[in-house]
């Protein structure tokens, strides 16, 4: 029904909206492959949207591989939006996580830790045609760049009862080159300079793709598509580096024209 | 038994160190609380360093409230470890963190978390003298300052089931300004240019004091602070901010003279 409504309001909505992104659920993982495709073969969908949990499960489970193998052979992008609330606590001692602490600072550790467990499960070396657009500029990723780096290039030496040294050894490439080169990361961080900046560095060019949050913002709309535009703008981009963050980037991973 | 051969060793080999930090436990509250007077009092730490949760506890519970205050009154600094191991799970499904991703992102997701709630607790409120040090930037801190800001600025409208509304708005301050004004953080970010200039953004350059994490690098100690010394280096900061960061901030903030 959602995936209906979208393409009816943006055929005839098509000067405000030039595309959508279908929603799709893995709690019943065969019906959301089939919804995956229904949307982007029959509805024009420009891709799909998942989250970075599926009723609490990892998205590298069994049960999902068929959908990452479809979306590979698609070649559409995957928009992934964290998901976690107050029921994942943030200590061994406590039952829920307190003061919003989930949505602050858990929505960006559950993005990256997502990223990490398509790295490790192999999803990533098993279907290199993904294009996963990950939220908020990856979440914590860009600040932990040297914890993923030099940090997960030892990955092994703090665990005995699992043989990560062999799984590290057996992946395609380093694990900060997952992080840096396979992913995509979209420019909203809240009107945040600093960690826009930190983004704009730890992503190559070709993988940012704006976004603003709208309209999620204390304004209720006009604030954070507002904040994002003034930071990139104060970053005197070059043109060809503003096209591709503004929507060339989103126009090459959909294979659509979107700005006419 | 660590802090006496800390001052001893410190005694002898003083142009090597010319200072050290006293490891206390908060296990048994009182105990800690007297190690740590000790450490200062009797044997000249620098300060005292405790970890993020105290067996699995967050360290904003009754117990450890003895500990903040004498603290405040002692007027020398606190360093704040990030502590977590593979048993705190990053999904609700699991029983686990795998691929040692409670480490690479969990210490610095943990650290903010710390940090949050020292000051939704009101700790930071009740005890203006605290100084507080962050190890790793802060952790997420810096790259998640929109959503600490903006976003914590609605505190309340995401929970039915507590009254943070009335919480936010007894507060001394805006949430954010508490992380912005009220930490310290340490530039050891395992030698990442993106964070280190994030870091920088978000803390007042008074707030930061220099650290590398040597000798957890994969050469074994020479890496990090070699990367480290680099990359503030390449930033060509000015005379007095990086005097600042080098010594002047650790010996305003221990009431010590450090470098000769």
């Amino acid at each position: 029904m959602i995936n209906d409504g979208f393409a009816e309001l943006c055929a005839k909505e098509r000067d405000h909206f030039p595309g959508w992104v279908a929603q799709i659920s893995l709690d019943a993982p065969d019906a959301g492959v089939a919804e995956a495709e229904r949307a982007v073969n029959q509805l024009g969908a420009l891709g799909v949207q998942i989250y970075t949990n599926v009723a609490g499960k990892p998205i590298d489970r069994p049960q999902y591989l068929p959908f990452w193998k479809r979306m590979n052979e698609l070649a559409k992008p995957i928009w992934l939006h964290p998901a976690r609330d107050a029921s994942m606590p943030d200590y061994f001692d406590e039952r829920k996580s307190l003061y919003e602490i989930w949505w602050t600072f858990g929505w960006s550790y559950e993005t990256a830790t997502a990223m990490a467990r398509l790295v490790f499960s192999k999803i990533m070396d098993n279907h290199p045609g993904l294009k996963i657009i990950t939220h908020h500029f990856g979440g914590v990723v860009p600040m932990l760049e040297g914890r993923i780096g030099p940090g997960w290039d030892v990955l092994g030496s703090r665990t005995s009862d699992e043989d990560y040294v062999a799984l590290r050894k057996s992946l395609k490439k380093r694990p900060l080159d997952y992080f840096k080169q396979d992913f995509y990361a979209d420019t909203a961080v809240f009107g945040a300079s600093p960690a826009t900046k930190c983004g704009l560095e730890f992503f190559p060019v070709d993988k940012i793709v704006f976004a603003s949050d709208c309209p999620f913002d204390p304004e209720n709309g006009a604030m954070y598509p507002r904040e994002t535009l003034r930071i990139l703008k104060s970053l005197n981009l070059d043109n060809e580096t503003a096209d591709k963050i503004f929507f060339k980037n989103l126009e090459r991973v959909t294979d659509r024209t979107l700005v006419k």
